[in-house]
């Protein structure tokens, strides 16, 4: 194959801004998880990647949001902005939690991996900054193995 | 760079199912779809990729129902397989959703693509059947441009 | 064993209204239905049972609601009574719904056989009417016999 | 009382967004609505009253929508504007529905007045613009009488 | 202006409970409050009007329960009236959390107003009791300033 | 009446394994009850009945997780198992709680009996294993006779 990484790699270039964290937080570990930061950090889009495991639902929420602060992805003096990550962060963790935003009142526990970006987005012909949280990892009883997968997904305007 | 890419991928063949499902949704149409479908095939998952674009819920859930059954992914005459699809997708549709499994009753469309993958997994040195569906695509009003991503996530034993 | 019947069913009059009422839709069919129909009416309680099958979950809840009045369960003129039965059958639904109160509008019907009792209950010294309303029926796919169970329960003063 | 009118209604002027947005769809046709009225115009805010009666959901949602876009309260040629009014009125239709987003579907009928407003509040120092909706109205059966109070409430950053 | 008070306030007396007791919450603190007491008073009604701020969800609906039976709008030895205000609560609450009954666990914090209202409402001829719950304040994260206001009705028969 | 009870009793051996479990627990301290469990062990069902009263809803899950695992119902082992009880839980518990998965968060306490049933069914031509989880007791106030009727059920492929 004489295909140049570039030529092979293009598509990625088009990808959404909610694509790109999604894959991030798939990835982060991966060769493409390095491309992935690499498209990121071109557009100029500021972005994160934590880790947060607990039966706790709170430490989630405040290990997303602190990681998203600290890491500068949103300014955490702009009550906005503290307010766009919440509903995203709330959203993402729906789709964790499927039905129930609960864990440990319901005996089971996460042990997940977050990625936050924000950037501009073209949307329409109109520029604005949005934000996106993607969260994956597992979800089950508070027993190692006991668990599956879980994924879930937020984006707000910002 | 001399690492073969044998060794740069390695990590991939120790993705779990949910993960494979989530990357060959989101990136199926990438160079990197074409590796993620090697590894399912090689592990003997059965698996499809289907597109959806509706206001009306019904459509979402039938669709992806109708794909795993003509793929083979389910076999559409056992009432247990449908039973266990049926939840996953659910799930997944909540992640989408975010908090209401309504798309066109409040007044939003989705344009989604949905991979479901069915094969053994080893938990805790047992080995049984899984499924997962991961969706992915726009969610918005119903006006070209006025949609951002969505992604969404269900798993069940199978 | 030379009990006698009544005293063998002695704890049957015990039996609070919401347990009679459960009875009363498992067992309206079995010879335990009539003792449980007699029971209703030693207490003065007035009561109906009756079906519905739909996908449609409007017709479910109207079903409910109709066969209350038709049956004098409750005065259709009393908006307080209406709106107490409202909420029990929202209640029962949500049982039957188990996390999302729909239907049709994610591909699963229903066939369905509900009781509602309504009758004097004596709570702390305090004697006052209340309603109960129990669903039982099948839940499932719209393909026949790819269905199981479900049970719904309301409750609420009238 | 020699009290003046500006003296007495002078802790009108620090009402919040959300409380006006409140007070103007509870009050609009009393003497007080045109007070606050006028405090919306001092502080620049954009704003409108209308009204929406329907079993059907989505005209609901539909009908707040366009108010606001013909209105003027939001541009509705940007996305970002109508992404932030569609989850305020999400918000406000959760207060009204307690519990369930459903009206016909569960064999209630609305009739509903509805104020939107947007403009900039002061967040600790921080100026930006934000949009409530406050939702009021009636809900229940569809009989005439067979109907009580609801009121909804939504606000985001725009 | 040669209109008399009574004349221009005269809708006043028309407002239904739920609109008084949405006002009251709204407008304690506000010249318009005596008038809403006012009327209350003249028609018999029984209320009150508390505070309660907490990251603790069930402190606050033991808070409005508590002033409830304190202040003789409900009695407390009455399991029905118990039962009747309890929904009541819950109803409102879910207006103030928009989508999940949750304060602290989600990393949010609420310092609410709120009033209960009972009395005996005509609809259609009828003549009974309801109550009605609204609740009025902020909901945000746990930082002075990064919050918004809430509100959330509740309304049931007693 | 000459009938045997044999005769009389017939339709009870064709009672589906959820009205089985249904009445179990509802029964399981009447004569009937021991008919139930009779035609449970005919039939090789595996199943269980408990008791667990709490505020604290992660108490509750446990107990039936415990239970079902102490009396061999499911395969403490079996991570599938654990999976598929643990959802059917979760069913049963949202028909108890109507609406909100919430016990003490929202000022309620539950005294429960439960009964697990797990084992063959015959669904169209297919037998494979499925259990069901029903919940009876009561919901209320932390005030002794505060309290009401409540029954969930859930049911999934094992």
């Amino acid at each position: 194959m004489t295909q140049s990484k570039a030529t092979r790699y293009s598509d990625r270039t088009k990808f959404t801004m909610g694509k790109l964290t999604s894959l991030l937080v798939l990835l982060h570990n991966d060769e493409m998880g390095g491309e992935i930061e690499e498209e990121l950090a071109r557009r100029g889009y500021r972005y994160t990647v934590g880790k947060v495991g607990s039966m706790d639902l709170v430490k989630v929420v405040a290990a997303i949001e602190t990681s998203a602060k600290a890491n500068h992805v949103i300014d955490p003096h702009a009550y906005r902005e503290v307010h766009s990550l919440y509903h995203a962060i709330l959203e993402a963790i729906q789709g964790v939690g499927r039905g129930t935003v609960q864990f440990g009142d319901i005996l089971r526990t996460v042990g997940l991996t977050f990625a936050i970006v924000r950037g501009v987005v073209d949307v329409s012909g109109d520029s604005s900054e949005w934000i996106s949280v993607c969260i994956y990892g597992t979800i089950g009883a508070p027993k190692k193995g006991f668990e599956h997968d879980a994924l879930g997904f937020g984006y707000n305007h910002i």
